[in-house]
């Protein structure tokens, strides 16, 4: 009988296992020992967090990350098929958002596995949750391009939308881009937009802030090197 | 000095508490004594399952629902202002997605008010990483139109834009139409078109299929009462 594919969370950055991570999720972690990592080294540190005499070199680490193949991906899923359970595991937050894993997941679907999304943090959702922008309708996009005029034109399609369908635009920015993330979203959007920054969630140096464009020019803030999501809503008012 | 505004997680459905809300977040839930509930009994049957001397007597609960008005919030948040600590707590899930309650938040941010998301369950994060569908790209839509012709164009527009940016539609329905809402989107969606079925999450009952619409055409299934949320993904292959 083939095994089953847990989906399992990972600390968003230095954080309390217990704010984030429930009881019997933890259990269920540290019952399996097959593991398919977006970084072994992390994932170890986790699972030692979690249980100091859990038996790392008793365990698989399997690496899944966007070098992944179809052919690396099917050896994973032929473990599953053979009747392990085993667990994707992300760098932060849950596997599947922002990263790869997703397409693992769909093979396994396709084979009739069965899948066990497991609950802990994830960024966009707190983020949003606590941005008091539209949470009745969203779009979640990932990174933007890094380049200019790419990165220009992406922010004012993005706000444009927003302000036509009155829908929250949630992204991210690799965090050593943040500050220049923010300089350009004050030059390509409207004064009145409303933009929320959400830093270092569910850590102690958590920073979560709704203001206007306009606002945020006159706000000194330094986002260098912090986990950040963005989101935005064009004001229609 | 004010209070912190912290949005509370609740469970999904008839699940375990230990398995869906992180110990922390449990001790911060009955550390408060001021409740905003979208349903107030919910919220104590909720608390008395975290902690079974929890002083129900001594807490003050405020209804928060698509009912309250401006002056109704403004009223909620003078009494963070005058310095306590609340919490807004959804019916199900954690509040502000799909729910009101983003419009408390958003005073919130405006007053300097800080405003703390604690960790839980969302059933649409997990129906949407248990999908398989791109966690990438993704836009969530909350409740469709209930009525024709605006659901099947509703649902043909939805499914275009997910062919054309890759994005993955999410969306949910009233638990007492789910059967007509699976129909519709057999008879309104292209059969190559990859849905997700996401049931009952976190209760001994989920179920998370992903299949294409011609197979679900195929599978006999009740979704009647059971709490779904619809994942939707167009194929360009």
């Amino acid at each position: 009988m083939a095994g089953k594919l847990f989906l399992l969370p990972m600390l968003l950055g230095d954080s309390s296992i217990d704010l984030v991570i429930p009881h019997e999720v933890k259990n269920q972690i540290i019952s399996l020992d097959t593991f398919f990592a977006e970084n072994i080294k992390t994932t170890r540190r986790f699972l030692r967090k979690i249980d100091k005499t859990f038996n790392i070199d008793g365990s698989t680490f399997i690496v899944l990350d966007k070098k992944s193949d179809h052919a690396a991906l099917s050896e994973m899923l032929q473990i599953i098929k053979n009747g392990k359970d085993a667990g994707i595991i992300s760098e932060a937050g849950l596997p599947g958002i922002g990263d790869p894993g997703s397409k693992l997941v769909e093979m396994a679907h396709k084979e009739n596995i069965q899948v066990i999304p497991l609950t802990g943090p994830s960024s966009f959702v707190l983020a949003l949750v606590a941005s008091g922008l539209n949470g009745q309708s969203f779009a979640f996009h990932g990174y933007l391009p890094v380049k200019q005029p790419q990165l220009d034109k992406q922010i004012k399609d993005i706000e444009r939308i927003s302000g036509q369908q009155n829908q929250t635009q949630i992204f991210m920015e690799t965090p050593y881009r943040n500050n220049q993330m923010l300089k350009q979203l004050i030059e390509s959007c409207h004064p009145g937009t409303m933009l929320c920054i959400a830093s270092n969630i569910t850590t102690s140096e958590e920073y979560i802030k709704t203001k206007t464009i306009q606002e945020w020019k006159k706000t000194q803030i330094d986002l260098h090197k912090k986990p950040t999501v963005f989101a935005l809503l064009k004001q229609n008012r």
